[in-house]
Parts: C-alpha cells; structure tokens; sequence
C-alpha cells in the first residue's frame, strides 16, 4: 500500500527524525547534503561551517528540505517539504544552538559544544510553506 | 577530522549502498527524492512509477545524486554527483532491472518482481559526471 501521510505524520516524522537533506539549487546547478537539524513545528534549525550550501542558499533561499525513513524496499514513509532559507543571528541563533543541542543524540558529546559557538558556525533555518509525505507499507 | 574521501572511497560508498536522494529543478522549484538504486561504477539506476520526479528529470535532466551513510553528528561519509537523467528502453531497461533486483535486499522479496516488469514503471539511469564526497571521523 502506497500513500500519502497525514499532516499530523508529516510533523511527526520531522520531529522523530534528526537527518534530513537540504535541497537548493543556484545557476543551473542542484545541490543536495545532509544536515543535522531540529524542528519546532514551523521551521527546521541547523548549523552549518561556511562552504558551499550557505552560499547558495544566500543566493536563492527556496530550497526543499527532505526527511525519510527507509526500512526497505516497501517500507518507508518520506517527508518533503519546501521552506525559505533564514540565517540567524544574537539570540535566535543561540535559541536555534539550544535546540539543536537538545535534539541531535550526541550533540554534547565529550563536552565539544563549545566548537557549535564558534563564529565560523552559522546557524540557520528552514521555515516550511510546503509540507507533503509518503509512504508505502506491506 | 573532516576530509574530502578518495575517488575510490567514493565509489565504494556509491556501491555499498542502496539508497540515495535524487535532487531535480524545474521552474524555481528544487525537489528532493530518495530511491533504491544499483550503481554499475558510471551510473546509477533507478525504477520509479510515473509522478513528479520523472516529469521534472524529463524537463531538466541535469539533477544531483547523492548518497550518505551517517552514524553520528560526528562520524559520517556522503557522496554528492551531478549526473545526466536518461530514461531506459527494451533491453536498457531490462538490464537495469536485472542489476537493481541484484542489488536491493528484498528486490526479489514474497516472489513480488513481476510488479516492476509492470508498463507503469520506468527504468531509468543517471550517468554521474562529478562526483565527490566528504567524512567526518573522531
């Protein structure tokens, strides 16, 4: 049975999951990487070194954010999502850090969250206008 | 650590797996879709039932390929390829087919590939002309 999600699983699988993959494309080229990220409902929060996604992402902020889980061939359910690219700044990007912090599973591991404070980490959301799942089930 | 892998690297990761996310654009929208594929060392194949992405691939088929394998925020490998969508005919298309039952582990589950010998199913490749990849690692 394939089908589509519910908007209550759509959310639920953004909240469950913590890797999801950014899709953004700048000059006639698509990029797709993963990220870590947490979500509140509205948007995803990321944090991301400088390179190449923040720097197409400035140039065109409409990208498409993806989340699935994959058990096999005929047992998954997919999220995806379109969303405007936001970089954060001052006290939303320590929000955003926070969240993060609280999310990804070794996110404090061996005490290294001072390295996600460093300025060379630009923290950013995703705020999703788009929302669609699906899955299929055996 | 973080690095660049080798091209070798890059290939065993691209044949290791068996899920990747496919990114297409078309018209200001970026879409990003996971698949099952086999990769033969030049290109990936890809079965999908007709919908969005074979509409949007026909349309642009310059898209992006990519595959992950991530075990922690800090301990991961992905690859991103640029790559040429090309629909498979005749005996293309049942080669593919050979190689992505191969490959996938219940390809050939509850006796159930004759579904993929269906006419509303399309084989397809897409032939990657950049590749590269990246690791974390502590």
């Amino acid at each position: 049975m394939i089908g589509s999600l519910t908007e209550d699983q759509v959310d639920e699988l953004l909240r469950a999951e913590w890797i999801g993959r950014i899709g953004c494309h700048v000059a006639g080229q698509t990029y797709v990487v993963p990220v870590a990220y947490a979500y509140d409902g509205e948007a995803v929060y990321v944090h991301s070194a400088e390179g190449q996604k923040l720097a197409m992402m400035r140039d065109n902020p409409d990208v498409c954010f993806e989340v699935d889980r994959i058990e096999g061939l005929h047992s998954w359910r997919s999220v995806v999502a379109r969303g405007w690219f936001e970089e954060l700044h001052g006290a939303d990007a320590l929000a955003a850090l926070e969240l993060l912090l609280d999310r990804i599973p070794d996110g404090g591991q061996g005490g290294d969250d001072g390295e996600w404070r460093r300025p060379s980490i630009t923290l950013f959301r995703i705020v999703l206008y788009e929302k669609s799942g699906r899955f299929e089930h055996r």
